[in-house]
């Protein structure tokens, strides 16, 4: 991975906010290797060996599936879908999601597992919520856990990952089911590398010690004063200040939305909310190259100069030719199809630098899991610096409970 | 299709913007039956008879496809996909994509094309692209079409939906394919119910002539000033006077996410510029219900108050009872996914409410083409009602081209 703020921010975006950034990450630094006692203990995940460990242990009892059904919403399964998007399709089960309660979303999934439970093959179903009491994720638990057991008994085919003691923990605990402990201290939003993400990813044959690898890697880079997550983390709170705060992952990969849709949790919860000093929080968006540049690029070029991109490039595993046709001499023609897109992705760097429009350049080597793993570790550092330069705590999501109240009552009221 | 604006903006609202919207409304009806010499002249496609029977006359020619792959990008196949996305399956042909010229994606997309071919079934090609010039269009026909020719002959089997006369239409007359043109005045992020849309979505199975016929009763009823367009129109414009300049689509059904992308593309490239009176644009987001809660409303409840939601709920196929499991109280049971979905957004609008956090309600009966087709009409006349009373041209976007002539600019230094 490799970063370029040259184009974000002006001279003296990053001297004057030396002290903060320092201060954020000799602290994050004071945890590695000291367990899960803070919240930014989660640097310490690609390098504990243990949880992988158990990881593996719960692989080793687990049937082996053709599918795995993960169970959770948010925290609990945004970075499992990111990585499994963004990497190339390894050898390994099959995974299907189960977040919201979409009834026909759902029953397409339950359609896929009778299936594949019809046929003979083996299922996994993987509940996933730190509190064990999600809504949605024990609805659909419940609803999986129901499907699996009237095909015959569900031994060995189930793994909560959840915190010990929650009521999804004491309920697998009595069941005989795999359990996996996520620690108090690791936000779902900062979950990816821990047992969250890295049981459902090895069972569909990511390859996880890489992943982590690549993050421990950019955990040693990040650390680092001059490292790219604060240098990324000063060039957005410089932009901030002077009143751009939408910033704006544009990926020039189909494959990286939905790493895209991981870095909006990341940034709406630990950063959508009043700082000490009145700042107001920063408000994500994710574009797709080159398709948004026919849908977003009038807003982004003509409507209020409020956002900072980052254009992130990658690799890709495939080439494909564009084929010159007779009769028909407009347009590309004998070139990659990779090749046109780096053009495109070139021609809008320049165009963004000619009328001032800041930008953050992030360029991935290939889609590989190393490379995957060191964009997210990058990702969650960057953001806790950028929490301190914003004065607010990038850890907490005070304001959420609401509307899970309500929905409570509301259902209590109907007699649910 | 329901609309409510009751929670969205204060009384008064819409006496404010009264003259300016009946101005507007009078310039969309004063088209109705008048073709398309002006750009509102879209709202005559509903009722287009000719043009639906230059549709089916060129359905009758063509192979019987079971895959169609629409080579378009931004308002050549965002309205496509969306309503393909947002209707249940229907009996047809499968439809695939390629817009952007991404390798990887674009391989799987070819190795679909060449297992269909090599398994002896039909498919057809259909490049859609207003200019014929658009350059990932060009790229990605010339390579389906070299991957057709490369398993017999492409007679009967593409269909070119461009400008009469473009480079692309002449290349087609040379071969003999089918042309469908796109009216002048007819632009991309409206034209959905053009033949743009309606071929590959008749060809897939969709019911466009239900689709139309909502369309055409969103239209009469839209065009009436109490209507739900110039209700919706005043209530945005209400919000954006008071700072609130992002305009947040929350859909609760995940198949309604492209239509949300879809309204992204209308929104940003209709009103993100700059209008007469420094009015500097709005900021479409499109969030998915329930999962965005766990990703985005901590933003939306302890961010900055600058952004307007529209709730979209919609009836759903299917139903999913969640069971009741022994050992496991936590956690909803008993009920239908489709009741436990629905207190949440009653949640949500409770938690809203009481924040002053300002949203328009819009309920969907039920996923079928007819309110599908209505929900595109509405948006697109609420669309022009607000470009005029944020003082935009609701039908140019005059800064899309400086990225596309750097990127040409790219190409021919490098000899390309």
């Amino acid at each position: 991975m490799k970063l370029d703020c040259s184009k974000a921010a002006d001279e003296g975006f990053l001297e004057d906010r030396r002290d903060a950034i320092e201060r954020e990450l000799e602290l994050v630094d004071s945890q590695v290797n000291e367990g899960y006692g803070d919240w930014r203990g989660t640097v310490n995940l690609p390098s504990d060996d243990a949880m992988l460990e158990r990881v593996r242990g719960a692989e080793d009892r687990l049937v082996e599936p053709d599918l795995v059904v993960v169970c959770g919403i948010g925290g609990s399964n945004l970075g499992t879908a990111a990585v499994h998007e963004a990497v190339p399709e390894r050898a390994g089960a099959e995974l299907a999601f189960l977040d919201t309660v979409d009834p026909d979303h759902t029953r397409r999934v339950l359609d896929r597992m009778e299936e594949a439970l019809d046929d003979g093959n083996e299922v996994v179903v993987n509940a996933v919520s730190k509190s064990g009491r999600t809504a949605e994720t024990l609805a659909n638990f419940k609803t999986a856990l129901h499907t699996l057991e009237s095909h015959g008994s569900a031994d060995g085919s189930v793994a909560v990952t959840t915190s010990d003691g929650s009521p999804l923990w004491e309920f697998a605990d009595k069941r005989g089911f795999e359990k996996l402990a996520i620690p108090e201290k690791v936000g779902g939003r900062y979950s990816v590398l821990s047992q969250v993400g890295l049981l459902p990813l090895s069972l569909a044959g990511v390859d996880v010690e890489a992943l982590r690898q690549g993050a421990r890697k950019a955990r040693d880079r990040s650390l680092e004063l001059d490292g790219p997550a604060g240098r990324a983390a000063a060039a957005l709170h410089d932009n901030y200040e002077r009143g751009r705060s939408i910033h704006d992952m544009f990926v020039f990969s189909k494959e990286l939305e939905s790493l895209g849709k991981w870095f909006r949790q990341l940034t709406a919860e630990s950063l959508g909310k009043n700082g000490e000093d009145g700042a107001e929080g920063i408000t994500p968006l994710v574009s797709v190259g080159s398709v948004d540049l026919h849908s977003m690029q009038q807003l982004y070029m003509g409507g209020p100069n409020n956002k900072i991109h980052s254009l992130i490039s990658v690799g890709s595993e495939h080439s494909v030719r564009i084929q010159s046709v007779d009769g028909l001499s407009e347009g590309p023609a004998e070139m990659g199809q990779g090749e046109l897109m780096d053009a495109i992705e070139e021609g809008v760097e320049e165009t963004f630098s000619e009328a001032d429009i800041p930008f953050i350049e992030v360029e991935l080597e290939n889609r590989s899991e190393a490379e995957v793993g060191a964009f997210l570790q990058h990702k969650m550092i960057e953001t806790m610096v950028l929490g301190r330069l914003l004065g607010v705590n990038a850890f907490d999501q005070p304001d959420v409970e609401g509307y899970k109240q309500a929905t409570r009552d509301i259902l209590r009221e109907d007699g649910k």
